[in-house]
């Protein structure tokens, strides 16, 4: 499964694309399996000071290196308090989407991404808030 | 529709990920959507010295700027005949992945990063073959 049938994307007034579930979500659901693109520590230098740096993830153990997540893995919003969490598979090159809560039918999924269980963080957000 | 509900990624031995569909395809057949990520002509020079520089497609009236294709738009491999093609609708922000032969269950999908057809071409591969 690349990801719930039920996934679509939908652009939002001010806020870009979004993605949304057509239908209701269990807590703990597997939303979505993200392939990425991982980029090198030195890669990481030069896309940190282009668009990409609203978009990437940190990866890697010691989150030396930079992951571009495909699938939908680049338009979940971020939340305070989200009802998805993202899981890092380093091994398997791949980050989970997973639902945090119960999701309704029609509602936007969104991130957190700087939160502590995901298990990394998306850089530029992490500068912001330190 | 995001893309069509038969497709799935699978690791090639020596050529990394690539696109699969489970069932038949008719020529002529949406395959795939892809949202993308639009960049600058500025950022394309910096990305151009990064891994991305596999991955993005020339951008643009006047393929002035980049496109990194989310969805598994950048997952598809080159093919000299290929089965597939890509469509890129610049207003809409999104790259149509497309079949152009009959597509058998279980067979790779691939596009040619420099067909004319295209509208558009991916730039490394351009690089090479100029």
């Amino acid at each position: 499964m690349l990801h719930i049938p039920s996934l679509y994307i939908h652009e939002l007034e001010g806020k870009g694309k979004a993605v949304f579930t057509a239908e209701a979500l269990d807590p703990e659901s597997l939303i979505e399996t993200c392939p990425v693109i991982i980029l090198s520590k030195e890669d990481l230098q030069k896309i940190h000071q282009t668009r990409l740096h609203d978009y990437y993830f940190l990866w890697g153990e010691d989150l030396q290196s930079a992951a571009i997540a495909l699938g939908y893995g680049s338009l979940y919003n971020h939340a305070e308090k989200p009802n998805a969490y993202f899981q890092m598979d380093f091994e398997n090159e791949r980050i989970d989407i997973i639902s945090k809560t119960a999701i309704e039918a029609g509602e936007e999924i969104c991130i957190n991404y700087v939160e502590e269980n995901n298990r990394g963080v998306k850089l530029w957000f992490d500068i912001k808030n330190t």
